[in-house]
């Protein structure tokens, strides 16, 4: 790979994975293509203990924003309380007392998913539509996430590279920011946890970093530069991989998905200008897969049902979302 | 029932169905100590075809809310956009484009659940707490609707009402404005689907008022009354059968759950004020069963798999939620 | 005027009034340009009895906003209440409590500037500028309303035009929907009142149509089509006069300044085109005049101490304005 | 003054500098009612040069808010931009094309008035009133903003403290974090400037920390504490100056408007506990005097007129202002 042109890697890269026209000149879906009633089936027999875990970070004020284009944390504020209902002001009758609430947010402040429209590769968006077409100050006219709302439901596979990787690299069960996981390693971790990847799968690819970032919570020291700073991540060239490999989606635990910095000189996320316009492919961000990934290593099965409901919002480019793994 | 006399009527019902203390002095699940993991694996194995359903409206400026409470729909805004992308303004590298979004609306303007300090019985909340300690201008403090990020997946139950009388009563397929839904309408439509709610369910009634609501914005004539207006709903008098069934939760299709006008002269929601605070009872309300009714309908099956995920608002009294059935 | 032909009346009005470079490349100030210090000190010689004046709406969820392209009434919500402080719940020493809020509203939802960015003409925005490169998603980069933060405090002249002429039309008081304000009219009604218009002056022109708005509201039914129904207003025809009477801004009481509907046949605010991006005129709209004209009537007074400051929002193309007058 | 006796300071100063009662039973503009109309004529002949200055900081995302008590910086995003015009995306007719701009914000995020309803002394608010019944999750009921919409126009003095005496302190133009501002430093400033403090008078208070926090923000360093850490500020000694002055209102160039740390060992803003509810006092906060400082050092006049209207947002506790200076 030539870290000094960017340019040059994007275009072939473009050229190899894209998957324009492959769904027909309407498509909506993308990858999520591949993900049908028969893979869900599937996904709802690998269903062993019914345990059920939330991947979702809280959505709150202390989230890990720091106003990168203009992204914060979310703002909830109440329109009715408790204290208003015990002080006998709501007017209502009998007795009964509300308590209700209001949210502002960037609809990709914590756990999320990026929808088709999110990105675009030199002025053209998923499918080879024209940007400034499907985009506008008015949403997204073509992609809004709100044609993908029954689309996530599917077999999730958790691979935890973290742990697979991260003692040989001197941090157990973490990746090192800047470490550039390859698709050997998504391979290998794969094959040491005796899971195997499949078409349609949503894939979970825990780095290790939002652990790292939790203990700098929990120690009263912040988020750090979680929110865009040096990360674990994809490398850039994993995107033959992600294309060949037929997955509906793939997340992680990390804020930008790919490694940063970039494998480039002057870059900014390569891989999603592949990932997203290019191969149609739905990414995940700022997933917490710690607690499943226990539960994975401790019974061995890497795999289980995964259902990650973006919220319908017209027009909306991505979504928050509440991922719920039932193992 | 006493129509003159709401107070009486709630203070026996809130006695006869309280659920305080049933589950610790600590606790914040309410009735989703009805779900537990051998339910989730029984719900797991009633998945057959591999169809997946939203059950969610979009989440649009066009929605239903029409002011009540401060109640607004939800506003949408871009921060970056594909004109923008196009225009070559962004500022980004080797041609990558972006657009990012933003969302303000209350967290019950749409499909929702009610969280249990949505709604208080005389000053107390969910277990006995006093409203004001609970949910103060910070936001709910104990049973915030992020306590229960992990529990909405199980077991759903369709019974679809408005299907099994809409037709004696006239209004084939639909319950007309108005109509109290009893515990023996409930039992008789499941009896006529073939189907027994059992504990831990998740329990979704259709009246088929929403049917008739987007018809009304089909023909663009908007939703008219359909947040706060005349509806069907359940009965107070289902309050027992809500107790005694030990459903996990329970969501229908309209604004408010419950009939409206109310069942009492001078009342406003009595049902909530026991399902809620005394029960434990998380309330589903604009959920969009109308596609999965078809469905059940047509294969005669009646129970699904639903994850029914809300987003972890820390301190939130209630969630946006984009149900997602797998049948 | 031919009324098929909005194309021709736009384009030749736009080259009569265009005042592009009048005050340099990177001008940003338009027509307050005219008002200098000077105007300012007579300005304050007009102020006689020391009377303020509020010529603004409250911003509230009760608003004339019905939605048009996606604006909504301001969302006003607490985050720390009286209710609290008296709960004891707020975790403050020596018994200090606190109120606090937030506020969520378009920028131009109740009375307003619009902002040199706020409308273009065939892609061209104030001075000759490409829309695009003007106005990102990112905001007004060149023409933000912050840039003129100190420029709104001169010499107010409130023209009563529809006290002049209502009566004439059988709306005693108030110009009725659709009625066209022309140069005459408003010579007319300056002459009346005795008062002229000078280089510098900020213009309110009241219509008294939202005296009839406020007859509605009172009635309980309601703002009706304020926000973007059918209106008096001024004739397009107005242009050249707005132009050459050199004013530093204009106002009136109606959401949209000039008449309504239009007076092409298919069109929309063709006044604006010219007045905006070729004059480089400031509008003001739905400020509320109605106490003002009263005493201006009473004291036969019609010039006063005018501050109608924006809020300096970073980029912002428009911006609400509580106008203070005083006589 | 005892420093570990906050307490017993404040409740004696709050019997010393009440007004409650002062003005009637339903009183709501509190030390406004020193500012009538007389004060205004004798205010606009106080203008000279005509030159406006505007003494609001921007409102913008880069500003000082912290995440204190869930205060942001205001979140602008547009809903129509010229990058869309541009692109003919907008739907308009004849070459029209529009912007259009949303915000949300905390109504006290940068420069602001703090309302009546702000501060609560030990359960009441301004004259006597419980908090609880004033100040609920729907906003103010009794002093909400609007109630003053038209009250803020009158002669400003700016007391330029830190010029006075930062040179001697080691700070030249500005006072030291911490310092706290006497009623005999406010005395010996006006008397150094040659102003008298006027019953009526707007007073604005320059400590210079602004100043610093500019240079700051300019050097790349952010805003720092300003927003909430240590400050000068006046001392809680000034009540009874505040009190008897007779001033209209107070104004400071900091986050919090009195020195902090707070001069108690365990205080939270102890003088805003009298000023706001026992006073009646109006507070400005983070307004920008060093234009006009400069300009008053310049001419040795140090008083102007003053117009400083709060946005009407109805039932608000305090209300961003852009105040406008005319000299």
């Amino acid at each position: 790979m030539d870290r000094s042109d960017p340019e040059g890697a994007i275009a072939a890269a473009a050229q190899r994975c894209s998957n324009w026209g492959r769904w027909g000149d309407d498509d909506v879906r993308g990858t999520l293509n591949h993900l049908d009633d028969d893979a869900r089936v599937r996904a709802a027999a690998s269903v062993v203990d019914g345990r059920s875990f939330s991947l979702s970070l809280r959505f709150e004020t202390d989230g890990p924003q720091k106003g990168w284009r203009r992204r914060f944390n979310p703002v909830h504020t109440m329109t009715d309380t408790g204290t208003d209902a015990e002080a006998g002001v709501q007017g209502f009758p009998h007795g009964i007392g509300g308590a209700d609430d209001v949210i502002a947010m960037p609809l990709q402040c914590a756990t999320q998913w990026d929808g088709l429209g999110h990105i675009f590769d030199r002025g053209r968006a998923w499918n080879g539509r024209r940007a400034g077409q499907v985009v506008t100050a008015a949403g997204d006219q073509v992609t809004g996430i709100e044609t993908v709302a029954d689309g996530f439901a599917g077999r999730g596979v958790l691979l935890d590279v973290g742990r697979h990787l991260g003692a040989g690299l001197g941090t157990p069960g973490e990746l090192p920011d800047g470490f550039a996981v390859t698709a050997d390693h998504l391979e290998a971790t794969a094959s040491a946890q005796g899971v195997t990847v499949q078409r349609g799968d949503v894939l979970v690819v825990r780095t290790g970093q939002l652990t790292r970032a939790r203990r700098s919570t929990a120690a009263g020291t912040g988020w750090g530069d979680y929110a865009g700073g040096p990360a674990p991540g994809l490398s850039f060239t994993t995107a033959d991989w992600l294309h060949g490999s037929e997955i509906a989606a793939v997340a992680t635990d990390t804020w930008g998905f790919e490694v940063r910095p970039n494998e480039f000189d002057d870059a900014f996320q390569p891989l999603h200008q592949i990932a997203i316009p290019r191969i149609g492919l739905f990414l995940g961000e700022m997933w917490d897969p710690d607690a499943l990934a226990e539960h994975c290593a401790r019974t061995g099965r890497w795999s289980f049902l995964l259902v990650a409901a973006p919220l319908p919002v017209t027009g909306a480019v991505g979504s928050p979302v509440n991922p719920i793994a039932i193992t």
